[in-house]
């Protein structure tokens, strides 16, 4: 991440992963804000390119991520139009899972945080995280557990 | 709730409310299971239906209920055409926000659980909760803090 | 459809499928009305439930029904919390498809019409629709083409 | 449009606007496939960006565009992941609408596409479009009517 990006967002931490978006007509309600689950959708697009990223695919023959739980705290809402800093960062990864840390940054800072523990799995079953996978997430950050 | 109902999804503990649903088409993604955001979507039509059980409206010119913070955990996926259980109560109420607690239960018992404090607001500041909205979230069941 | 039903919505023509329902705040967008496309979310499911109701199932292995044309007449918007009254029909069937219409009234009369030739296909091809579900669609006012 | 874009998506006719696009997880359902709407709110993101490149705003207390009519050929499925550009092109425009046509295209050529009365109003009732967004329609290749 550029400084610019940091200061235009006014961007706390240490993120590999960014994606500007615009907020659409779509995505917002009757308050003229984000719909609280519009958030959550945008941060899948970055799980997704996150796991295309590191090799994986998506598909009924190929293991996948899969949200376990989820942790979200909406701090300021985003509305129609707004120009905004969506940011990525893998916190941990153990055997068959890892933990996903996700924002969305305002002009005025933080809008909105995330974390969750994403289950990689083979169908229904857990499956383990190939090791050149787990050594790309530690490579960008993450903590080996 | 009728023991029928609580016995045919394997419900634990007390919820003041509940709904059948039927899990949707549009709610379902490639893997035919209901995607992370529809759970939250279900959950939010509970939430407008109790803030207008209690009394209360929506629009631009009344006070009405916005998620502050969200903890969900998946349990089991549910998928495409499956016949759940939604459920939704309030643990405990301050003087201008609540916590609401949200299942969704299938035949084989909890699929999804949320907990979230749901923040009172007029436009973009807090709201007091009146005292008749209060009561009858206690009245239901609600911790008074 | 009871009259009662027929008079509260205001209903012309012959429906043989019908279902009630409350606008949710997920469907309605900044100007408090219901998004053009979540009409056709609502629209699926009829087709979903009439598809169930012929016998038809849903799945890879499965024919199914897919929209190959939607004409679509928005006259008045819904709003939320509106209590309308959704209604399908099949006007007519061929060997590998049928023209469905809809409709959504609310209690001044029709809020959105809709028509499209829903294609039968067996994963990426056209299917013979099963002669038992063509007897059905033309018992219940469809025309044999 | 440049000779390059046009080759690799094989695009036909003249469109003066255009967006690329990498097809969602949340925008699939069950088949791999765009559910239909999705394509709809593609399109709808094009016509909001139309419309503030004419100068328009949304909003309570701004004219702004509202769907009346809406024809929609579904031609090949887009599916998870594909690339497609998204095209917008103005066909006429009257006192107090114009007609919009959109389409999708992928590799292989066009996927969706789609024809609309989109009528300008200010809350309920419609207002006439101003002469300069009537313009620069005409002049982007608009018939006037």
């Amino acid at each position: 991440m550029d400084e610019a990006t940091r200061a235009a967002f006014r961007v706390e931490g240490d993120w590999p992963m960014l994606r500007r978006h615009r907020i659409r007509w779509a995505e917002c309600d009757l308050y003229a804000h984000v719909n609280h689950t519009a958030y959550l959708t945008l941060f899948e697009d970055l799980r997704v390119a996150f796991w295309e990223g590191l090799g994986g695919r998506f598909g009924q023959d190929a293991i996948g991520p899969v949200v376990g739980t989820l942790e979200v705290r909406y701090l300021r809402p985003a509305g129609f139009g707004d120009e905004v800093l969506l940011t990525c960062r893998t916190a941990s990864v153990r055997r068959s899972s890892f933990v996903h840390e996700y924002a969305m940054w305002r002009a005025d800072g933080l809008a909105c945080s995330a974390r969750g523990i994403i289950v990689v799995t083979a169908g229904p079953v857990k499956a383990a995280i190939p090791e050149a996978m787990r050594d790309a997430m530690i490579a960008q950050g993450a903590r080996s557990e």
